[in-house]
């Protein structure tokens, strides 16, 4: 690969946004197109150069990196017939960092390999915060020497960088952690729920719980907001519910029962019914505790 | 109270005999009852000294502890007609440590008022590590200036010892603490479980999910063990059960619905029907493993 290679970003949301402008800091071209060009703006202006349609971008891209919505999307985007796949360069690497189907990332594999195009899936996780001040775990799929070209590009952008397997294999991993991240939330949200019922201030009972066998990251960072009722978006009901409902299904493909799984979609689910999509995940808490 | 008040130690298990032995390091004089002496042995070679009663040393005592296995233990320890209440000096202290019910809790409270004898519940988390290295978490319920006058005594078996409001509200708070781990146990075998079917190498996977948003203690500590199929108990799974069915009839009571707390009651019942009560609790694992 060149040594500076041209990279295109396609989705400049909250998450490609800042990811773009540490490629760019870093002094790289930066290609972007995003569905709202409105949000591509403040990485136009930091030099980030527009392209009209993804097709278009792919073309004139080194490295096309996608982080977008919804398995749909990024299945539109890389199989359409004027998408991705069909105008990237052999040789050129294309990366999904959107959390989406493990056998979509197979797919979109399968696809490129017959067009001497290499791909890989690298969903993320760290959030907005991650993003912002590029510290994301990155967790990678596909052929591993591609992952070593790609590595100096995910360095900009993470921390916790780790090859996971052939493609798929970073889906899966992503899937792994909002699967311990589900029942984790639900942990949490029940101990806390009790502690209230029960008359005790919650805060001491944190003060006495966080630090040992019952600790967790949740538990720490989410915890507190539930106490204090700020459901302010961390990590948005609706994503978590995708990811859930992504999770179901490969876990179902893979023919195993989680019931842990299961319930926390039930019970995420339900808030989404309640209008609560746009609430970060901890609303859970409030959840519960309305139906205590 | 006495600036070195007499301590008697009921229960010399595994946690018992390691609190007990602090307690003589820091120069108190220690009487020690336990239902097998030989249990007791290695405190009577310290200097301990043996009763042959729990009421013969509690009539002996300025301050009685009891840390033994089972509600029923302590309720009969207590309020039995040749028990410590009936024998228990005015003005003396009770402390139960064991996890039991926050009901128990304060109807021996109430009893032990009438006598003018003080009452805390006063369970610990951290396990068997945690006693011998003196750093257990207590959370204490009863009456604050009892509290505050028993408190030396804490500081020398535990580190992180929180006030958590009247009688029962330390088991309260002990059961806030086993729902929490409930959940998160879930989480962490279910996550390590997909991983591992999905194909992945489930410690590359660890490595990727546990520093963030999906990490936890049990992750951390439990999680690898989980994988190498140690099983061995650093808690029993017989004990986190009875743990769990207090939690549950305590939640009852209180009127609330915690799913996951019942869905790991349903779990580790299935554990214990196939035999697997004297494993750790991490064995958890091995079952989903087996369903999946």
């Amino acid at each position: 690969m060149k040594e500076h290679p041209k990279i295109g970003m396609i989705g400049t949301g909250v998450m490609g946004q800042s990811m773009a402008g540490h490629l760019l800091s870093a002094g790289y071209t930066v290609h972007v197109y995003n569905r709202t060009k409105q949000k591509a703006e403040p990485l136009l202006e930091k030099g980030a150069v527009w392209f009209d349609q993804p097709g278009k971008l792919a073309e004139q891209s080194d490295i096309v990196i996608t982080m977008v919505g919804f398995p749909q999307d990024v299945e539109s985007l890389y199989l359409d017939s004027d998408g991705i796949l069909a105008h990237a360069k052999p040789g050129s690497i294309v990366i999904d960092m959107t959390t989406s189907s493990p056998q979509l990332a197979q797919t979109i594999f399968e696809h490129a390999e017959q067009k001497q195009i290499y791909a890989l899936d690298a969903p993320v996780s760290g959030g907005d915060v991650g993003a912002r001040e590029a510290r994301l775990s990155i967790m990678v799929g596909g052929e591993r020497n591609v992952f070593e070209a790609a590595l100096p590009i995910f360095q900009k952008m993470g921390r916790n960088i780790v090859y996971q397997g052939k493609a798929g294999a970073g889906q899966y991993t992503k899937l792994s952690n909002q699967i311990a991240v589900a029942s984790t939330m639900i942990a949490v949200a029940e101990a806390l729920v009790f502690a209230e019922k029960a008359g005790l201030d919650p805060f001491e009972v944190l003060r006495s719980i966080e630090s040992g066998a019952a600790g967790s990251w949740t538990m720490s960072n989410l915890g507190p907001r539930m106490l204090k009722g700020d459901f302010a978006p961390g990590f948005y009901v609706k994503h978590f519910l995708k990811d859930l409902k992504i999770a179901i299904e490969a876990a179902e493909q893979l023919g195993i029962q989680l019931e842990g799984l299961r319930l926390a979609k039930r019970l995420y689910d339900q808030l989404s019914a309640q209008g609560e999509s746009d609430r970060g995940t901890q609303v859970l808490y409030q959840l519960l505790k309305q139906q205590g």
